[in-house]
């Protein structure tokens, strides 16, 4: 058993979530180790969804009333949040979308519908999740262009010589994750963004799963476009963002047509809002971008170095702990080899199928997720179907790394002696 | 002065919402006549929402664990409710979106693209919202086909014979507002669909505006497409539906690519996942479909048949007191010629500008809209830029509409004495 002498996060902010200060789990504590599947949601943010939709409720940009006015700067509020926490140049850079998947879409049906041509070439990886694969297939397939596939190292971790002899004239856009949610593994973007424009590609990173983990500034990243999530930021579900550079967004065509993105409609022809209006059609999502600022905002006062620092030791142990455990087999690097990768373990058990793991886990209220996370081409890759992760946060502790790893082990003794 | 001896909805419902009954707003009430762009939010929807976020946030369709079980049956009772409300064959038939926006879109790109060609009619009216014509003109424009317009009446309804005659065997949709935002009037559209199909023309309904005021049953309707909006039926925003006969469904391709649409994902190829899944990438607003599911019960508790007559009753009453007025246009059906029109009321005062009014009205807390109302089309088709409209809900009263009556006239008065 090891403790962390440093600064504990998690005594300091277990507090501040419902689900881990609820009464009816004081006896029973849920040991939450999905993090990577959705955060959890601090009062904060509760709150601040319950009282937009108590007292300042309105729709948007429309109104010439008060309550639209209080709601309009609620949720302007919230974008330049958003915007200050990617440091992006400016408010016009971030569209809101329902989740990150909609924003990769959104960058794949209007810069690539507009851009692409037969032949054009789109590179991806094998380690990433549907969202970031299965748009490309489809911009392949309308645009006749070859989606190509970047390997992984024999660690679990992105091949770059791969990557940069993939990198080619006919490169148009590089897609890829910074963190992996299922291997783990943090891809050197600033170099890889570096080699892409070189090659005159541009390049999209999804970091879904970095955001809530290490502080992303865009402009050092020096990258295109970025995809992010509310829910998995401890903000709401529904609400996600896009940034991009607004040059880049200036020259995209509208990808959903509606009110609110619109300058003009006549009966044959329209002109289209300013940025970033002109991605937002309809009603947005007002509350839940609201939501998402107030989470963005609660992030911050923890500081993303301090939670990058306190992960990094939990995962350290995560690692130490799981690696004695026999017949186990870890996917993704060890954070001895990469020391900033995510505060998660996937793994499978030799002869035993994750999903059983899983649910006996479950039955002790330890909550892991079993699956292919997403990531059929990568579980393809290690020639398995499914496997199972283990994924932190901040508000996680020692003590619940030690009550999953004995309930594993205990779990693990119990399938092989019942098969 | 009347009073309503009938049933009394608002005094039996405005204690269910915290925006109604804000100590801060004893002394001084807010006067809320802008319903139609979005409805306040009971109690009870908004404690839906905050319990989830407290208790069962996790992934849906994904986890082996208890709390994403419950998050999967909380998500899944949603669109059970959602189903029942407009009575619906199966829960297979409801896709939830971010609005109804993107609902009106999923059908333009998935439908339109894959089965339209050139030369093909779209016909739409010029009444309708930019949400109901935007993606048409875009649709049209990358298919190559016409879009058409429907007229109006000298009374502000649909000119139903002009319908028919563009009516042809050219015309491959019609889509149409079940209620106007602006006019009010109420279109028939079982009557409408008969002639569709006839036609064989498929039709969409956007019901924005009928769903919350009226009780709605596609199967009756026998339309092929509906759109619905969670923020205009007392739930949150961030979510909306489409609905849509399973065949229909069935066939069309999916619109946005990602997790939870897809059964297999291999390198250059993906399987779908089965309805209503295929239409749902990436992870879903799971916490606003449970809250619009609670909206919903809420409506059904208090009866669409009780709503919709007490409506009519106090939209009689809000045209016999706006036509005492000196120099008003009111745009679209008195309530004599269509008693089932909706609760608003959408006017011009000579030699005034809209904005004017509504600036001054929301000086004594009366909130009311003005603008195009996004329907410029509309708009310029009576020669206007702008105009004031005020719209009730069942919670609204006799007494607001006789405050924004007097306070409307005092503004008039007011405005005319100083310019």
């Amino acid at each position: 058993m090891m403790t962390i002498n440093e600064k504990n996060l998690a005594k300091l902010t277990r507090k501040d979530f419902p689900l881990f200060s609820s009464e009816d789990l004081k006896n029973n504590p849920l040991v939450y180790l999905d993090h990577a599947a959705t955060s959890q949601k601090p009062k904060k943010v509760i709150e601040a969804i319950s009282h937009y939709y108590k007292y300042e409720n309105a729709n948007v940009h429309r109104g010439a009333h008060q309550l639209s006015a209080k709601a309009t700067e609620a949720f302007e509020k919230a974008r330049t949040i958003t915007s200050k926490f990617i440091n992006a140049s400016s408010e016009r850079e971030i569209v809101f979308t329902r989740n990150a998947t909609e924003a990769i879409n959104l960058v794949a049906h209007s810069w690539g519908d507009s851009e692409l041509k037969e032949g054009d070439e789109i590179l991806i990886s094998l380690m990433e999740h549907h969202s970031n694969i299965v748009p490309w297939q489809l911009l392949a397939e309308r645009k006749k262009c070859n989606l190509r596939y970047i390997g992984i190292t024999s660690s679990g971790q992105l091949d770059l010589e791969d990557a940069y002899s993939k990198l080619n004239e006919k490169t148009r856009i590089l897609s890829l994750q910074h963190i992996s949610n299922t291997l783990g593994c943090c891809n050197p973007i600033a170099e890889i963004t570096q080699k892409a424009h070189s090659a005159d590609a541009l390049i999209l990173v999804d970091a879904c799963q970095s955001l809530a983990h290490q502080p992303i500034d865009v402009k050092k990243l020096n990258i295109d476009f970025l995809a992010g999530s509310s829910h998995k930021l401890c903000g709401p579900t529904g609400c996600g963002f896009l940034w991009a550079k607004e040059n880049l967004l200036e020259k995209m065509p509208p990808f959903l047509g509606g009110g609110e993105m619109i300058q003009e409609v006549s009966l044959n022809k329209s002109s289209w809002a300013d940025l970033p209006h002109k991605f937002e059609a309809g009603t947005p999502a007002i509350g839940e971008a609201i939501g998402m600022g107030a989470a963005l905002t609660y992030l911050e006062s923890i500081g993303l170095n301090n939670i990058h620092a306190y992960e990094k030791k939990l995962t350290k142990y995560l690692f130490q702990q799981l690696e004695t455990i026999e017949g186990i087999n870890i996917i993704g690097p060890n954070p001895k080899i990469q020391s900033n990768r995510a505060p998660l373990a996937t793994f499978t058990i030799n002869k035993l199928h994750s999903n059983d793991i899983a649910s006996l886990l479950d039955t002790s209220n330890i909550c892991i997720r079993s699956g292919h996370h997403c990531c059929q081409p990568l579980h393809k890759h290690y020639g398995i179907s499914s496997s199972a992760r283990a994924s932190l946060s901040f508000t996680s502790t020692i003590d619940e790394i030690d009550t999953f790893v004995s309930q594993l082990i205990s779990s693990i003794n119990f399938l092989q002696e019942n098969s």
